[in-house]
């Protein structure tokens, strides 16, 4: 963990390090990912079947790639009553919060007489990567398939690898939960290319989403243009901004929990109380000698943790911008003009009460958010990576006469004549008419 | 051109074909792209500066990179005053539908009293792509730059290759109208890189979007992730609905201007009356006989371009949800059922005298529009590629009780202690302030 203080003159040295420290280049996997795709496109369910045999030290054939209802009623029978009643909690409060998001349709007549408007509309099907093994988690299947499910997506399908062939009841349960319409236990880039592809047995989706490993990233970025995708997912951090009135403890606890998912994650605490930063250090090495995952936690705090003291919490705003972080708690006594002030940041939240994890769990708002520092150009999943926009323009042969001659004029400075042309020969033929009249 | 008839036995496998005549994979240029990107990346204005003189024909420098202020006016002043009013007409236009576009916030308290919202904020920077020589449209500047003007965007960095150190003046006073804010002559790949990575000169930004060749569209792929990109134009098409009360003149120069962009691109007539069909095939091949860019046009006509007639325009609406074409125009007495039908389309053209061509420069809504069927996936060039969401959660104590204890559990399930800890820390100390009152 580094401990940084605006008011030394190597701040900004070592605030623009600290920024870097994960910037190195993941692996470059291309090669073995173009391999498998252009497999799975060529050869469908028997190279998709291939893989995951070998990747996954299982046996599926064509037959038995789809998880059956069956299973997954057992699946679900397995899971604690309390767990469910959980899920269900969950499940009901991220589907109320993607409603709300839903946008609305515009239409209107302008000055011209020209009516103008955009639509929004679903996509037909999408696909679901989930990661299997010890990161496959049913709380990412609930914040995936909901939005589409509320989007109105009709047919969500979803790959979850099952290695050596166990399935995780709970993932299930959340996918029937969440609207998932097949399930089929495939994982990795072979899954993502037979979602994009379509094989005899996964018919073709329009949008992959989901997080992956190295490869299951590497792939989405190949078949995109093929199929839409979301943003790719790196290494994750969360920016807490707190003052003097503070438990450390649960301070410490949020900056681990984010540290827990991944040595490469990166918890940051920025405070204007130096005493309550030295609490918090304390708290973060106390808590790691009894943490079940403390072995990534402390390599994740180690390599990128930061407690950093600030003058005010304007200038602790204004690092935050330059972070981006995906996740930011304002755990101060008056937290607005932060909030104001804070343009780049995934997910935001507010109050002594409102820990990071609630978000991952019950919040709401979607949890799969932008990550290292791409909150300044993308947003957290939502309604609108399920739905898509058709713009329209309808204009009768007045607003034609108005605005026609400019297109006209425009037109034929581009050198593109029929354009010019298929104007004005309505404009040509509203003269006649009107000539004749 | 082919025509195909629904009431004919071979309709679907000719339909497929015609969906399948231009899904070749683009020529792969990753290795070329990537040593560019690379060499940008390590040696920034040094390699920018040799790349563009090699592949432009030109002499620049670090020092004559910009485009300065002087040569942007001289560049104006030479722009015939009725191009500027038609310019300005179009700005105007794109500028109001754009705003009318931009999409409000989101706030509200649910039952649980956790205060949920999501908030826009734009970009802090964005690069624009503009392709040179005979491509370079002004139109095309004036899409691109004026949603981020409207969406917030302080910084809008424009590159523009100049062949032989030729200036297109229509083109840079578009950039100037649109609010770009510095603009550079430079093309290719290299531009790319060096708006995502920055140089000496550039300063990196935060998303490139504009279209380009193959090596920027490669390019752009490379960078995704490290900056935002916005799709990756294909081979784009127009298919126009008609009903009999036609002119066929018009609708053969709708599909003309549509087939004189590019040999790939894609022109389609669905029309209920097989004598409309004969008339229209008859007015393309006129039309063929005159038009300044026929060899283009024909190219793309005879090997892409299509009749179709059909049993009823549901029929045609059908048929289009499986096209997803970039344009739909709607010639038809009533178009209302017909839009309503349509699912997948970028932008829909409604009535006889609102030509695809009034939406490429004075409509208002953007011309910029998914391409090769992604209009199934994905939407035009919007405000929304320059805004991105923070979405936010205000939970008090009392919200916390009802809604944490699901989330302990949750966490706890998928072996995330430090996420458990953190919400029942708190819960654990509103309980003893509770027993302790």
């Amino acid at each position: 963990m580094k401990r940084l203080d605006t008011t030394q003159p190597d701040f900004r040295a070592q605030f623009a390090a600290l920024l870097a420290d994960r910037d190195s280049d993941t692996a470059r996997v291309d090669g073995p990912v173009t391999e498998i795709l252009a497999a799975v496109r060529a050869r469908g369910d028997e190279a998709l079947c291939e893989f995951t045999n070998r990747f996954d030290r299982t046996r599926v054939t064509p037959a038995t790639l789809r998880i059956t209802e069956a299973e997954i009623e057992a699946a679900c029978a397995k899971v604690p009553t309390e767990l469910l009643a959980a899920l269900e909690v969950a499940a009901t409060r991220i589907e109320s919060f993607h409603r709300a998001q839903m946008p609305a349709d515009l239409r209107y007549v302008d000055g011209a007489g020209v009516t103008l408007g955009m639509r929004w509309t679903a996509l037909d099907s999408v696909g679901l990567y989930v990661p299997g093994g010890k990161a496959a988690y049913p709380s990412s299947v609930l914040m995936n398939a909901i939005p589409a499910h509320v989007a109105g997506v009709r047919r969500i399908a979803m790959c979850v690898p099952t290695p050596d062939g166990v399935l995780n009841p709970l993932v299930l349960a959340a996918a029937r939960r969440a609207g998932v319409t097949e399930i089929y236990r495939v994982g990795g880039a072979q899954a993502v290319g037979a979602m994009a592809y379509g094989t005899a047995t996964i018919a073709p989706v329009d949008r992959v989403v989901g997080p992956g490993n190295a490869y299951v990233a590497e792939a989405k970025r190949q078949v995109f243009g093929k199929v839409g995708i979301d943003s790719i997912a790196g290494p994750s951090e969360v920016v807490v901004i707190a003052d003097a009135n503070n438990d450390p403890r649960a301070i410490a606890l949020d900056l681990l929990a984010q540290a827990e998912h991944d040595p490469m994650a990166q918890s940051i605490l920025i405070t204007p109380d130096a005493d309550l930063a030295n609490r918090v250090a304390r708290a973060v090495a106390t808590e790691l000698e009894t943490l079940p995952r403390a072995e990534i936690a402390r390599a994740s705090w180690d390599a990128h943790g930061a407690i950093m003291t600030v003058r005010n919490l304007d200038e602790a705003a204004d690092l935050v911008n330059k972070i981006a972080p995906e996740h930011l708690e304002l755990m101060v006594d008056t937290p607005e003009p932060v909030f104001e002030r804070v343009r780049h940041a995934g997910a935001i939240f507010i109050g002594r009460y409102c820990p990071e994890a609630i978000g991952d769990y019950v919040g709401g708002p979607n949890h799969v958010l932008p990550t290292s520092r791409t909150a300044r150009f993308s947003s957290g999943l939502s309604v609108f990576d399920f739905i898509k926009r058709t713009t329209f323009i309808e204009a009768q042969a007045e607003s034609l006469r108005e605005i026609g001659p400019a297109a006209v004029s425009l037109a034929e400075a581009e050198g593109l004549d029929a354009h010019a042309l298929s104007v004005s020969v309505r404009l040509d033929s509203l003269m006649h008419a009107h000539n004749g009249a």
